[in-house]
């Protein structure tokens, strides 16, 4: 069976599993705790060299990595891509824009705070203003479409939704950002994530 | 005609015109200097409030923007995206790879040193470190394959290769990646890539 390696703290890992789960593809989740090195073990290097959750396992022990890699690999052909070429690049543009200008802020700023036990204060700045810079973003086309790509769900609000759903744990309040906040509702409706993770 | 405002001194613009070129697709390439405000004006955020080059134009005046997604779309049904399932989504997952792992630590320090002629001392060791991360994994695929993706050059080596050639501007000694070297050799071969940019 299809095997996916990840740690239910991350917002990307967890991506994966709500697509999986979404499209009804079954698979044997592992987890892998990244806090206590099983990211870092030979047998999991093994796997991906670059010491990262998620991993997925495809049923012929060929592997996979990259979280919004995996959302195209299963999502691809699915109503999940638009079939509109100009959407569907507006989507893929979502997706890039997360891993460089979402994640890096509103990931990391949890993460330290939540799981390293940093306080607010002692953090990089920059973390605050770019992680809000990226909301003000989401904000703004959430005001005007009832999902990032549009009238109806695509992989962009699932990449996206992992974290933004998680961002209060790292200091930023989503009562700023109403659009976002209904988004975050209609997203977990229509994708059946669930609140326990 | 289309149009793709773009700074020819950054790598992200410089994938979009090489692409088009590559593929014949006549545009008109609209100079956007990032150093001196062009991408800041009322006349660019209308066009992308991110406020970032390449921007794209299409004929009928929609917008699309982020490098990558800009790439895919104009590279879906080409000989460089791959056929099979597999190998596309490894693609992806390069191209992921290369706006979190790749782009801010080697881009980065490259345009700190040339363009705002920071020294080397005075910047974040991180850059430096997880620059030549990168640089590390990707010799290690490269030792084994002559392309990212196996035997023929797909939009991961594009988007790649852009600020690959130029890590020596940011201080990367390529000489310690033989593979590499010679892959950007074939690269810019496979694509017609000048020494002019």
């Amino acid at each position: 069976m299809l095997r996916v390696l990840g740690d239910s703290i991350s917002g990307n890992c967890l991506k994966v599993k709500w697509l999986l789960d979404h499209l009804g593809i079954r698979h044997d989740w592992q987890e892998t705790d990244v806090l206590t090195g099983a990211t870092r073990t030979p047998a999991f290097l093994a796997l991906n060299p670059a010491g990262q959750v998620p991993v997925v396992v495809l049923e012929d022990g060929r592997t996979l990595a990259q979280s919004n890699a995996i959302l195209l690999y299963f999502g691809e052909g699915s109503a999940l891509v638009p079939a509109d070429a100009y959407d569907r690049a507006r989507m893929y543009g979502w997706l890039f824009w997360e891993q460089y200008s979402h994640e890096p802020y509103i990931a990391v700023r949890r993460f330290q705070m939540r799981y390293l036990g940093r306080k607010a204060e002692d953090l990089d700045p920059k973390l605050e203003e770019r992680g809000h810079a990226a909301l003000a973003r989401m904000e703004d086309q959430l005001a005007r479409t009832p999902f990032l790509v549009g009238g109806t769900p695509s992989l962009a609000d699932i990449a996206l939704v992992a974290y933004t759903r998680m961002a209060d744990e790292g200091g930023f309040d989503l009562a700023d950002y109403p659009s976002v906040q209904a988004w975050i509702g209609r997203t977990e409706a229509a994708l059946g994530i669930g609140q326990q993770s």
